[in-house]
């Protein structure tokens, strides 16, 4: 059997054998990056779509449009003003979450052997993906402040790239949030080299500390952002509702490229989003999972006080996932195998890599755990580290 | 901007045009591929959804797994046997309709300038769809008993084509129903030449007259046939739902192309399908809708029966859609702006040959319809057939 040349370089199996142990019964996980399951509004989503299934059932269950349903257009519309974006419907298309968004830039944007540039490490998802579409995707740095801007704009002019991919905020799987001033220089670099950025954007809404950064798609005034955001963390991943907001030439293209995969969002899941952001429960509950994952956040760290010296790690002000850095002479991929023995789990950093490399890094996710399973997850992991250290 | 070369073939802007116009106050539409919207069981689905909602809203609203629910896999098993199909849980992978299926196939197994084989005329979506992955799509002559297998054989030895795409049964847009012997004698070739099937099958269970006819899938010791189901044509297309049933390495395939479009279809729409299969409404649910779109497939072949002779019509078995063709010096392309203008639309048949032309021909829906549009519409458009002819 002959596949297609796009799929041969993408298995996933890594993580998928990573994913796979999970299951083992007792397993403490910092390896995902779910939201907590005491977190999803479940009452208020069922009586939601109830009374939505009632009023408006034969229009739910009909086949819909591919660019999303009107009225949550809308409503994301009025979500980006509180993040100093301004959209007119035609920018928008809702998709079967920000996932969508990103293997649709590829789709539509990418050429085999074209140039992606990313923050290394990056979301392994998006990696993976690009790659379906043989894209070549190069690291740029990033340090606490985000991407290293000197080393963008080496990158920018020795690959034009199609575009550069960034989770500026809270990324994925580091933490970080890009500094204001570097956003500013980011839009102005592309806007110079005529590259569009894709920004992904899901982790926005969950800030635990510290001041607010606007969107690097707030600081484009000429379309070069694509912004990419989710419903996934705030209110559910499960029902797979995200948006992109872009230049409409983009849109329209996003959604040719929409129908050939699944044609539209599920309507149910559209309306339930809607009305739930509607519903004047939605901000006391993005408020009351953020205080949880705080503390979450602030027990993890608090453990992680503990660790050896040697070690280094990121301190975020939101978003699902802590980054360490274990001494150069550690492999995390060595030590993952002691640690799933012992029955914690992580994701090994070398993965999340454009170019690979960076063995002794490992992501932390505090999120999906109990606050007990912080505690003994964290003081296994602390054996076993000290032990090989 | 400069967009991806496999989008640069696909517009579907005559389509869209088209489906614009139905916006119009009080146009009768022939032309749309829609259950009616009498016809969704929208109390029995609100119920059942806030039920799974309260009973298991933590697993519903979280990340689900890329195959989908394994309970809505071990349905479509259960629905197979009643097809004569018999499939393992690894030959399955629940798809966001049988769309995401068609466009996985692209995705999956060709590569560019790769050929396609299909009925011609065929379904505009998968036509589409394959054009984003820059296929070669060939016609293959049909008739009544579908693909003309002479004519099959010819282009599977000229084009050694990656697959050959069929709706064996009430296709898209004719109406019409393969034989069994032209089922059997397909398979062999196939697996002779070594070249996949893509079976598409949404509307099987949706049959108002003459014998159920197995699957191409069915006839098939070999693994050759990808074949697709859809719960959208008897339960709702807006849940977007269906499953593709294949040898288990193209399921492993299809599993990492959907990791990059949607991640996994919607759990509360999955869940919502298998509860609904499983409540014994499903069955009978399906017998009410075949009775009534079988009286409406006989109310506009009666209307049919007043139309000039030279004017030839297919008179399926189930599905949704007849198909005629006018006498060869007419246009149907032409003739479509009449009948817009005069309040009722259809779809010209020339958008669903991959060649083109075929002006003469046209598709009928007759599902969406009420029966006085049927009447009405019907009469309109004999009206403006009659001045042209």
């Amino acid at each position: 059997m002959e596949f297609a040349k796009r799929l041969d370089n993408v298995s996933g199996s890594a993580i998928r054998a990573i994913f796979a142990l999970l299951a083992q019964p007792g397993m403490i996980s910092f390896a995902g990056g779910n939201p907590s399951p005491e977190s999803f509004p479940k009452e208020d989503i069922a009586e939601i779509s109830a009374s939505l299934l009632c009023e408006n059932g034969s229009a739910i269950l009909q086949y819909g449009g591919t660019p999303g349903i009107g009225s949550l257009k809308s409503t994301v519309i009025d979500m980006m003003k509180s993040r100093s974006i301004s959209a007119k419907p035609e920018e928008i298309i809702i998709t079967s979450g920000a996932t969508q968004g990103i293997g649709l830039a590829a789709k539509t944007l990418v050429n085999p052997g074209d140039v992606i540039l990313a923050e290394s490490p990056t979301f392994i998802g998006a990696l993976q993906t690009f790659l379906t579409y043989e894209a070549d995707v190069k690291g740029v740095e990033m340090d606490e402040e985000g991407m290293v801007i000197a080393d963008l704009e080496k990158k920018l002019k020795a690959y034009r790239p199609k575009f550069v991919y960034t989770i500026p905020t809270f990324q994925n799987p580091t933490g970080r949030t890009m500094s204001f001033e570097r956003r500013k220089q980011m839009v102005a670099l592309c806007k110079q080299h005529g590259v569009l950025i894709l920004e992904d954007d899901p982790y926005c809404d969950l800030r635990y500390s510290g001041q607010p950064v606007p969107p690097i798609k707030s600081l484009d005034d000429d379309n070069v952002v694509i912004y990419l955001m989710s419903f996934s963390k705030i209110i559910s991943p499960g029902l797979r509702v995200g948006a992109a907001i872009a230049d409409p030439r983009i849109i329209e293209k996003y959604n040719i490229a929409k129908q050939g995969e699944d044609l539209h969002t599920a309507n149910l899941s559209q309306e339930i989003v809607n009305a739930y952001m509607r519903s004047g429960k939605a901000e006391p509950h993005i408020e009351s999972i953020s205080a949880q994952y705080r503390d979450k956040r602030d027990a993890m760290l608090k453990k992680m006080e503990e660790w050896p010296e040697s070690i280094t790690y990121t301190k975020p002000d939101g978003g699902l996932f802590i980054w360490a850095s274990l001494p150069g002479h550690m492999n995390a991929v060595d030590l993952f195998k002691q640690c799933v023995d012992a029955g914690v789990a992580y994701v090994p950093g070398v993965h999340f890599f454009p170019e690979g490399g960076h063995e002794n890094t490992m992501r932390l996710n505090f999120s999906m755990a109990s606050f007990d399973q912080i505690e003994k997850g964290m003081n296994i992991l602390k054996g076993v580290i000290e032990k090989s250290i």
